[in-house]
């Protein structure tokens, strides 16, 4: 069986591949998509520290709906403690044990395999396959779209094969993922003896002010598809080791989940007027990791419902829940759904999946990217 | 000039006595108390980490009224950058430069110098001299006053050195030092993902909470006598490095200095109530250093204060500023009144005494001693 999802998952773990990918994980899956049709592009971008980082382009087809798979090749550290080595796929049990089996090569096994066991379509197919998915995500995904821009590629649909089920497979999909920001705040004072505080100025109640006013922020409800937006606060750090003494600055970092309700930079704005209001003298630095997205439900997530609900009798939830994915960078493509895998065990030591649920995976996908093309 | 107390004084710095002192700078005060008539006893108390530490007993006389001098022979680190070894004790400028000079040995030679040149008094002179005020100052004077006790020496008046003139000799003394606590709060949580908060607890908005509270708290207005006591947040650690992570719990370190119109153990029971109140879960260490105290102005600093004016032409403040010193474990003892050199060099690079200030200190002190004993 050449295209039997648990072999060719199988071939991919064998590659240690911790994030960023480079060589010859690509090189696998380079070999099991040239037989199948495709024409494979391979482009290293970026440089230290975030990059390089390894992509494959893969096209077959021209023309017509385009149908786009998604994934990466990258896995998180194995970590030690691991019943055999996470890169010596192993079935047991009938599961098969490796760093990536559920997140994701698990799913680039079952794309391969549902493409050669596809009967003719019309329309082009592509897979979007980056090395650098787990790490900064900086010249991963990001320039895969950017190379797609280049060659005339605009997909029509999009699925992203990210573990989503929770406790059996197809139990949940994404449509949408949350926008996720990163502040770090910095309130100055004035060093001095705890004894003489008329001549020192403590940051710390500067800071407890904002960090106070920041909690009582209420961002929303949440909405018909996505959880309220969270905020929370990471890290306070002074670092003075003297009793006696009130130190010269405090600082504070947050993480803020938003829905689709929020954009990153207004909900900068907002903090920095909460440290306008309390601190004027306190600084902040932000990071917009992602906007918050949404792929309204319709056609797309009703063909991937239908497919899972065919051959598994279950509807899966649509969900925005968890942290972010590349999903947050395709979705400015076309709409964009993600389904795969269980996740029990994703970054976790002993990752494995199913072998059941790799052969059904490779079942669904196959029914999906025909009905995408019919 | 045998007790010139520039001479003197440069005999005790010479002697490296980083605290805890030990040996050569107390064989160095014995053998110039011993001429004057002073039986001298010395004992070393403790064991690590806070000892051992050497004191000195000296007495002479018995009987009648009890004047003692209070002091301390450690001295705090010298630190690189002097212009001149900090232990070689160094004439310039009409300064006396060396580690000490100020606090306090300067202020011990000119005990013994006001002593060799005192007249004929009755009743009975001590001095009460610890090896351990700069460091944990567990075996140091308290030593030395269960060792007084044991002695059946109960003194009526005790003069500490310490370098309480601020801008020139005499313009200040402290009749008083507030008190010391330090609090360590800490708030447990529970360690989970930012995109997950449900399956988490955020230690850090219940120390806001905390935080916030404890700055909202009023202790006082002041005495006649006293500053206002004051609340300082000192220090806050989390220990965070991961932006995504909620951590498992977070603190705080406060440091209040209090006056005579609480004790310690009352305010480490309010902020228990602050944290029953907003975070139950929430522990609480907390360290006395030292209670306020106060002796009352009344004819021990009135005789201070005229001995200073009958020179210097000028009248002390009465202050209860600063740190800690000795004089909380001394003012258990008798009425304690700190009054010493300009400290403005005190703890620092190239600390120096002034030539002039050594040697009316020196009158001043015996001035007092005679008064004393009249």
């Amino acid at each position: 069986m050449p295209h039997d999802p648990i072999a060719l998952a199988s071939q991919l773990i064998a590659c240690d591949s911790i994030t960023p990918a480079r060589g010859a994980v690509f090189d696998a899956l380079e070999e099991m998509l040239v037989p199948l049709g495709f024409a494979v592009e391979r482009f290293v971008a970026g440089e230290a520290p975030d990059g390089p980082v390894e992509n494959l382009l893969a096209v077959r087809g021209a023309g017509g709906r385009h149908f786009a798979f998604a994934g990466h090749l990258d896995v998180v550290p194995p970590g030690d403690g691991w019943a055999s080595d996470p890169f010596a796929p192993t079935l047991r049990g009938g599961l098969l044990h490796g760093r990536g089996a559920v997140d994701m090569k698990g799913a680039i096994a079952a794309f391969v395999a549902a493409l050669a066991g596809l009967e003719q379509v019309d329309g082009t197919i592509s897979l979007i396959i980056t090395g650098d998915e787990e790490g900064p995500a900086i010249h991963g995904t990001r320039a895969l779209i950017a190379r797609m821009a280049e060659r005339g590629l605009h997909p029509d649909l999009c699925l992203i094969g990210e573990p989503t089920s929770v406790a059996r497979l197809g139990d949940m999909v994404k449509i949408g993922r949350r926008g996720s920001v990163n502040m770090w705040i910095s309130v100055p004072g004035v060093q001095g003896h705890v004894a003489y505080p008329h001549l020192a100025d403590n940051p710390i109640p500067k800071l407890v002010r904002i960090l106070a006013a920041i909690e009582a922020i209420h961002l929303d409800d949440g909405t018909d598809w996505f959880q309220p937006s969270n905020i929370e606060v990471t890290d306070l750090t002074v670092g003075n080791p003297a009793t006696n003494v009130i130190p010269a600055a405090a600082h504070a970092r947050l993480s803020i989940r938003f829905n689709a309700l929020h954009r990153g930079e207004d909900l900068v704005a907002r903090i920095r007027a909460v440290l306008a209001a309390e601190a004027p003298d306190a600084t902040l630095k932000a990071q917009v990791s992602g906007e918050a997205f949404l792929s309204q439900p319709g056609p797309l997530s009703d063909l991937v419902g239908n497919a899972i609900e065919a051959r598994l009798g279950i509807r899966p939830d649509l969900s925005t829940t968890g942290g972010t994915s590349d999903a947050r960078f395709l979705s400015a493509l076309c709409p964009v759904i993600e389904f795969g895998l269980p996740n029990a065990t994703m970054h976790k030591l002993d990752e494995a999946a199913a072998v059941e649920d790799l052969q059904m995976l490779t079942l669904i996908y196959r029914d999906i990217v025909a009905q995408a093309l019919r």
